[in-house]
């Protein structure tokens, strides 16, 4: 099991990286980070969580939501009530997902794509009446810390900037996939992309994850065979478009987001998460990615 | 570890859902055969094979050729020199490969669709001589049968009907991603894929995916690393446009072939093999999937 | 010049069609309307007007009004103003119009496909305080009858089935190709579309295209080159994906609506609207496209 | 009617565009050309012809040769016999035909793109023993210039980088739409292509376009209703992705060839051709598309 001083080691070796690649600029509360900000956390089989570099501070974890939603919404419903809805394939479009959005009549091709984290959303909205209330404290009960909030400034300003998935929601809307109001629905998702949280609060609240399905205060949030199923998406799907090079390097189920953080899932061993506000081409943190890359390497461990 | 009896259980459990699939008839010699066939072999951590059913009756392996071209295909060339001319992303094309090759400008998404096996096959055919008898002699030796022949009717029978995969390969050509003879390299492809195997062989053949890239007489085939790089793209590409769900269910790498074959691994324990000629909408033997999910779930083993 | 008489033998020869095709029911305020309604009227060079059949019935104009539109766009913008921000090309797309936004990047391909005309009245919006009140008044001055009106009940039919023309503006939007408020410019839109007119109403409205840009009132309304542009704009386009087949079959400009309307030109010589409701399968009347077929043939013209 | 002067005068005034546009260099034989070559010659109702600048130089005709094909397809081969094996729509697609083709099922859009004009060939290769020299005969004939010939070198190069093409014809024989041996196809394509003529060949050789059928020698080479039809296909479809824009500027019927010719027609007028060899981005000469629209305008007569 790794040791503060490997996690360290890691950090050091990724550091020279950072300058490769590109913050997330599209909406300026998301560009102004600090760019050499570089962070990892693990928390292992035994629950306890070790730290390296800047991992008390909190980040946008962006889509890394996504994970939580989808979570949220297999508390809610039955299996068949989701994935008539949402798909399980990777997306494997590098241009994007509003073509396959129309070419597959509504049916978003996962729930880690926009499409598919809106159906998600959607389908939250239909049964919970505080759906932004409930995954707040969801996630502060998860990593055990009660001062994670809602980035208001970034959950606006990424509403003024969003008709792209305007136009996705009302496409799925007109193939019938979509049922509530677009706005609102669009509000909740921004609203769970805009949590801030740092790599510990992260590697914690992801440990269900790797502990078939029970959390680290010892609730079983999520049935095992719904965990195996949940990492199996996540390898798949969980990185854009860059699922199959990052099984290849990293070898573990993960999810990034743009405000460049990923985390990770050894099942049975640890749950991970990395921060480095660079992204690749992908949209994935470069140094994140290296940074996981190089701990699977150290420690000889991956699923494959 | 699996023992004889849970495999007959597994292929009598399963033995129901044949008449619900459909066996591939785009080429005669592949329609015509017996679709109650279902066979299962395993070859555990300890080098023993056990089977039940029909799992010492051979048939065409098919796409699970591709698993073996490019495991020649990293033994001849250097990472870069495969990855540089081929993907490692899932294609996500429910529609068709060649739509994405012409997008992508001549580079396929990945070694197992199509056109990424013809990329394969045209570096091979770069390199060796006489590639189809270099085949034939590493899949006798890896699987211990010196028998394993090609089915001639079944090769040339594909070459027949190959104006898809020729169209495809000209359109690599017309982007400099293919070197060799068109009619050459389809004849060698179309080979590879004619190749007849029952489980057995093909639960030993495979063995070293799941021992670290040591085959089962004990030669290092290929190194530990690009063992998890192969895994890592079976897991994300090796089922068509249904890897997601496989995972899912299963939670495997994997690779299926046309003529119901299927070969999945888990890494450190076993190398597994399917058949049942009838097939899903995605192509995938509709059987074979049910008897590795059943296998997964009886062992409670996966990579998830 | 067609007289009265000939008229009558183009309905009646035409008339055994009805029943081959098929009503636009995607607003059940649309399937209400007789299918065996048929109608033409011809206005020619002296300004004469003749009908026959159905001639003096209104109906929904749908399509057909996004000539009038362009027409308005062209009296309140510079040449450049228009066609940065929509192409002349046909689109080609017998699948949808949103894959081609997505792919050229939020700019229709034509004025007269759902994108474009989005984009013409969101222009035509920016410089009218009250659009739909001024294209009413000026359908009303070129056809001479004060009594046409909005079908109110179909243009917010219209509205409440606009999901997909909702998608499709918000698309452009996050393009930057969309200034004005989203529902504001669908409910404008929606209002055009819902003109109830009838043919001899639509063949006098469209007689400026046949006279060089001057209304049967004697009014300058575009000058005869944007006129000559406009008709090349209704040859290339105006029919969606049938405006090849159409030029083949009819040689003339045209545009078509999904209310079984046909308007068409032979410049310098005469302007005809047909209607009858039943669509063939690329959405234009398909009585219709066969009377003016017909009359084509009678009377030996054509623009080829 | 245009007189020798007027004629002069256009070239004049177009001659300073030339260094706007790109010669094609896709083959070495193409991009030796002079670019400060230009042309112009018309072929009136009287059958005179006259003509400016470089009008008597023979340049390379390409797809220009596409017309003559499709009429000699017209003469082999009942309406249905073509039409159920290309279509007659703008294929609108910026990017590619090869994903139209694969889309649509290996029905090509028009027979003016590739991939129609393969199937024209294909066509044609089926029903004649010897069809290059049949459409040497032909051209010659309709021009009565007996020292038209094939360029050898230019054919031999087009073969060479056939590839994509190649690739078109094999996907359509995937389809069951390419009958015929595909090399040997595109080796009668590609002669074709490589036709030499000059502008006043050419404005002779298509007099029949303008004049319903009948040749500059009185010969009734396709019935007036299918001259009709023949323009309406250039006019939608004779320009690549640039019909729209040429029909709104130009107003003619057209067809368009990589070698920098153009050919147009005013029904009942004249025929014309155009020749500067220096392309557009759509793949049309650009200072030849400006000489027709200034002829346009000066005769002030257009189809529209």
């Amino acid at each position: 099991m790794p040791e503060q001083i490997l996690l360290e080691q890691v950090v050091d070796k990724v550091r020279p990286l950072i300058g490769s690649g590109k913050v997330a600029n599209y909406i300026p509360a998301l560009g102004n980070v600090d760019p050499n900000k570089i962070a990892i956390a693990v928390t292992t089989a035994d629950g306890q969580t070790v730290g390296a570099g800047d991992y008390l501070e909190p980040f946008s974890i962006q889509s890394i939501s996504k994970v939580f939603s989808l979570t949220l919404a297999l508390s809610l419903y039955s299996e068949d009530g989701i994935w008539c809805r949402v798909g399980k394939e990777p997306s494997g479009q590098s241009f994007n997902s509003l073509v396959q959005v129309e070419l597959e009549r509504g049916i978003p091709r996962n729930p880690f794509i926009n499409a598919g984290a809106l159906v998600i959303a959607d389908l939250i909205q239909a049964r919970q009446s505080a759906p932004k209330h409930r995954m707040l404290e969801e996630v502060r009960k998860l990593s055990g810390n009660s001062h994670i909030c809602f980035d208001k400034n970034v959950a606006n300003s990424e509403f003024k900037f969003s008709a792209r998935n305007a136009s996705i929601a009302y496409l799925m809307k007109s193939f019938g996939n979509f049922e509530g109001n677009v706005d609102t629905v669009l509000k909740s998702c921004f609203h769970y992309c805009s949590l801030k949280m740092n790599c510990a609060d992260l590697s914690k609240a992801m440990f269900y994850l790797a502990n078939r399905g029970k959390t680290l205060q010892g609730h079983q949030l999520i049935t095992p065979v719904q965990t195996r199923q949940l990492n199996a998406l996540l390898a798949t799907s969980g990185l854009y478009d860059g699922a199959g090079e990052f099984a290849y390097r990293v070898g573990m189920p993960g999810k990034s987001g743009v405000g460049g953080g990923i985390i990770a899932v050894i099942p049975g061993d640890m749950s991970i998460c990395v921060w480095s506000p660079e992204l690749d081409q992908n949209g994935n943190s470069l140094a994140g990615t290296h940074m996981l890359e190089h701990l699977s390497q150290s420690l000889g461990r991956s699923i494959f």
